[in-house]
């Protein structure tokens, strides 16, 4: 289970997380519960229904994080940014009269990185974020932090399955460039002006084969160095600020 | 003074601390003594003409370090890496057939940030860094591991006065960039082909007034969001990767 750490805010008791649950305001990026049966089952259904991931902890867990039982079985962390509807990232994307430019990041699972790349997403007015619903972290406290009050102003989406986001992004128009190593195209050799996603691979895996190939082309940041690779967060400031270099020279 | 982290190596006791400074086959990023006169002043005289940061502490904090006062008044922390000449950056350059092509930061603090630059710089291929003596980490056990291996093969040296390191860069036919925000020209209006030097600002404060003005010509990196700035790492991965970009297409 991902720690909780000191930026994140803990709501806990039946009746506090229930009311989280359905009113939506104070979104979960986590629901803890010691069992699944009884008066827990609601609290799960809601959860399960808010694709929000729940995990079964023992007693002694949640003692740990909240003092005294007073948790009465049930943890929710809140999140610290809300997610967006696929859909809300391309209507912005029309409502800002220009072509869409999204990043899709499979697997970022430290919350420095992903807090990074959304403070330069923002940065190069990227429309949106897609994130896979497992093998990512969240919208978490950290991350919150570590983009330096980017994240309450970028639009971060859940996908449940990144290869069908894929293709549905492709059914929108857009080209889909995977960044990958082992491609032999540069990234500066292709054009970013259209509607657009850049998919990037997490921390030492990168771009999963069967996202990869779902991709329209792979492209690569060559490397210089004996280092092999760049991090995350450097591959993406490169590549996003590449798509901004070629949409300033196109507008003059 | 900077917290010493479980990845620096500490060593105590005048013997193994005088052999260090005296064969400079460990070097000591710092130098840690409980006084200055007498037995000590040898040490801080060897100190100081090997450039090593010198803090004098009461004896509490170096029982703190390390335990039951066997460090005779004298802690050295074991930098992870070897700072080289600016004349040695110079000459690698001119080995590798190249124009220079070297990276000055100004007061980056972090030893993330400077970890995540040194592996970025190592990937784009330049030549070497330059840090101040003062108003920034050192080569610590942290800095090494956020390098991810890079500290290893990239040239590091530190600068007295880096408007002075400016002045002799110049006079070696270095072109010197500094990256400030306030900058009317965009990074990529410039020719990074010939020999260049790019100055970076550390968190928050950006590059000095004194080494600004020092600087040729200054640049900015486009702000297409809310949010004012980039990160120092990511803005070397912008900054370094445009050069990569010119030069590849200067060599076709």
């Amino acid at each position: 289970m991902a720690p909780v750490d000191g930026n994140d805010e803990v709501l806990y008791g039946v009746h506090a997380v229930r009311e989280a649950l359905r009113s939506g305001v104070r979104p979960l990026q986590r629901l803890m519960v010691a069992r699944t049966d009884g008066r827990f089952a609601e609290l799960v259904a809601l959860g399960r229904a808010m694709r929000i991931p729940i995990h079964v902890e023992p007693q002694a867990a949640l003692d740990r994080m909240v003092r005294q039982g007073r948790h009465q079985g049930v943890v929710g962390i809140v999140s610290a940014g809300r997610y967006a509807e696929r859909d809300e990232i391309l209507s912005f994307a029309a409502s800002q009269a220009q072509p869409p430019f999204v990043v899709v990041l499979d697997g970022v699972e430290d919350p420095h990185n992903l807090g990074a790349v959304i403070r330069t997403s923002e940065a190069a007015g990227a429309h949106g974020i897609f994130l896979p619903e497992r093998r990512s972290v969240g919208l978490t406290g950290a991350v919150a932090k570590a983009s330096s009050g980017a994240l309450a102003h970028m639009r971060i989406s859940r996908a449940t399955n990144l290869s069908r986001l894929i293709e549905s992004l492709q059914r929108n128009g857009l080209w889909v460039y995977g960044f990958d190593a082992g491609s032999p195209k540069c990234y500066t050799a292709v054009d970013y002006r259209g509607p657009i996603a850049l998919v990037l691979g997490g921390e030492e895996k990168g771009i999963r084969p069967g996202v990869l190939e779902k991709c329209d082309e792979t492209v690569r940041v060559p490397m210089r160095g004996k280092v092999a690779s760049l991090n995350v967060s450097a591959a993406a400031a490169i590549a996003l600020f590449e798509v901004v270099r070629q949409r300033t020279v196109a507008n003059g």
